[in-house]
């Protein structure tokens, strides 16, 4: 088989049936190949004009009287969210608070449950949030931690099946992995949580808006993950959680805010929390960031995800695929999974001073981003990425490596985002 | 002394120091009164544009690249309405989450360093908030609640000290009652609390930006406040946190997230607070909302908490005067406390069918609220209101009891925000 050509790739833009949503995005600079939205996504166009109106629409205009169109909003952006991209029911998503806060409540709430269990099980390669949040979690429960890499090639489930037992009262994780890239098998995984009687919340930051992800089939019980990656709500923009139907009158959060409250505005004497996933909200939400999350979630779903994640997978192949035709031999190799059913959205690059390389492509004009000690990662997101623009960073990061001119960079990480 | 007269008012405002701010807010609709900016303040003009800058400017054009500022935000908010509003020092205070997780935040890190005592003590007619999160906290903590209402009038101090003791752990209160509008001498009350062994957590949520707070020379030790009321930072704004100084290495709160650890970008395995107050963040914020902050806070700063406070007093004064003339004959009656010392920055009205009343004063064009069971509430926020407003708000509300027809209203509370 021929080796695929840039034509080849514009040939494939051409037929791209995602084509469309590129320009539904706002994009400053366009000799810029953004990579990194696996950190940040991209604004829709839709939000600038969207914020405005809930600035001098809602606010200034409706002032007071436009709460009643707030206080729902978490629940049916996340109604959205959850039937149309994460396999949830109605009623099972909300968006509230940071995705670390929600981690909190959620594994608070699951060890409630779990009086009986002395341990917590992570991966101590996962994003620090999620081990802190555990750590403090253990440290107030008196519990233990037990860890399980996640490394890719390895076999996870035969390794978290032997750290199970009858004392695991938690298991923590990510679906897909911050630096790797890899994909854990979700279904296989809740049933060896189920199978040991622990309860296991999902970290979804890295697959939500990316990868398909079936809650409600898997069976999941708790989630959480962030919205301004692959779901383009904005920097910072409130996390989501998720809680199964029939858990969330069995658990309860740590945190009793108003907004968790049954019947709220008779300000009862007795915190009493309210029916179904509205429990799980704490205190008043940010508008104008969390309004600004529906128009990538809407993007998304209009898109489909099953037509996403096909073009991601395509986009990651080529990426692998020019990386190891081109990258390899100075010594710049995949580190993420090569198979795709095993992999996020995104490819992780390793090698000798990628810290160096990393700032270099910045001021080539390929924002991608590092992360400590030596992975440097590049996401295609597919609704804002043409094939050729894979081609053409490559392209860059191989001249970049033949010019062998970054060395001389100074090694020192003076931001790391 | 002749009894004021609207060209008298008209006079007040033609010669108020603070009148030229009135055009720095938008305003939706000229003909409408608003007195509900305790619940919430309306736009500053500056606001869009700034939020137009931080979606096209820094989100779409910069990017990741953008985080560098990001991340700062929270602290740099912070330093201004801390230093400039609540007499805290640079380093004290920091914007971060919604006012109830804040509450949590640093009710569970004083009751960490208080293990020996046995119950926290709040008032019972409280916003719901404060007193479901101190109830949680009781829950896990395996403490008890010592209720000291807090009513207008009578002595609070001493019922304090009464119920205050050597098994206090932790003292909860408002400054400025959400309802009654009483505020609460700070000093007194924390050195009662100090005397005790007791620590205290504030809040300002009804204090900042409409009287001026002294945490530094007060004797405060812990505080959190709203910054969508009196400091117009838009609908659920983020909430702030005041950790004094010396308390900020002692203190450790229970929610273990990346943004407060040290070194965040090391990734390290073990979680490590930071020092100072970025020990008491958690997770991203987000960045659209909490970037709306700074234009209300800076228009405070600008205008100054004293002559805020003094204009404050004036539109509280000209509104109870006349609803002693007009709203009394009618049972509508001043249920704040009438010296200015002991009152924030609104009045509360209560009388018969208050519900409809205030629904019937909605409708003629002037926006206040009511509060659960009969509570009427009104804000002329000093930076917004003239006092001819408040003349013709009242003179409505005078009409709307003259022809009586409210009381046909619908006696069901559909919304009460």
């Amino acid at each position: 088989m021929p080796e695929l050509t840039r034509e080849d790739l514009a040939t494939w833009d051409a037929n791209d049936p995602l084509a469309a949503f590129r320009d539904k995005f706002c994009r400053g600079g366009d000799h810029l190949i953004y990579l990194d939205g696996n950190s940040l996504g991209r604004p829709p166009a839709a939000t600038r004009d969207l914020v405005d109106d809930v600035i001098t629409g809602q606010w200034a205009g409706g002032l007071t009287r436009s709460y009643t169109g707030w206080i729902g909003l978490g629940r049916r952006i996340g109604d959205m969210l959850g039937t149309r991209l994460l396999g949830a029911a109605d009623g099972e998503v909300v968006l509230s608070d940071s995705t670390s806060v929600n981690l909190y409540k959620l594994a608070s709430a699951a060890l409630l449950t779990a009086r009986d269990r002395h341990f917590i099980v992570y991966d101590p390669a996962d994003f620090p949030t999620n081990r802190y949040v555990a750590q403090g979690l253990a440290a107030a429960y008196g519990l233990g931690i037990r860890e399980v890499p996640a490394l890719p090639g390895a076999d996870f489930c035969s390794r978290l099946g032997a750290v199970l037992g009858p004392d695991a009262g938690l298991v923590m994780l990510s679906l897909v992995d911050f630096r790797s890239g890899e994909m854990l098998p979700m279904e296989r995984v809740n049933a060896l949580a189920a199978q040991a009687g622990a309860r296991i919340v999902w970290d979804l930051s890295h697959a939500a808006g990316v990868v398909p992800v079936d809650l409600g089939t898997s069976g999941a019980e708790l989630a959480v993950g962030c919205t301004y990656k692959y779901l383009n709500g904005g920097p910072g923009a409130p996390g989501f959680l998720y809680v199964r139907r029939d858990l969330q009158a069995v658990l309860r959060q740590p945190i009793w805010g108003w907004l968790g409250q049954r019947d709220q505005f008779q300000l009862g004497a007795a915190y009493q929390p309210a029916a179904g996933i509205d429990r799980f909200q704490v205190g008043a939400p940010p508008i104008l960031s969390m309004a600004a999350v529906e128009p990538g979630v809407a993007l998304c779903a209009e898109a489909g995800i099953e037509a996403i994640r096909a073009k991601s997978v395509r986009l990651c192949e080529v990426l692998i695929g020019l990386a190891d035709r081109w990258l390899a031999p100075h010594g710049l190799c995949v580190a993420s999974p090569r198979a795709a059913a095993g992999r996020g959205g995104h490819v992780a690059l390793r090698g000798p001073r990628t810290w160096q390389l990393c700032q270099a492509l910045v001021s080539a004009g390929v924002i991608c981003d590092f992360r400590t000690p030596d992975w440097l990662r590049l996401a295609p997101t597919p609704l804002d990425t043409r094939f050729v623009d894979v081609w053409d960073a490559l392209e860059r990061l191989r001249a970049i490596l033949e010019r062998g001119e970054y060395v001389r960079l100074p090694a020192t990480l003076t931001r790391v985002t």
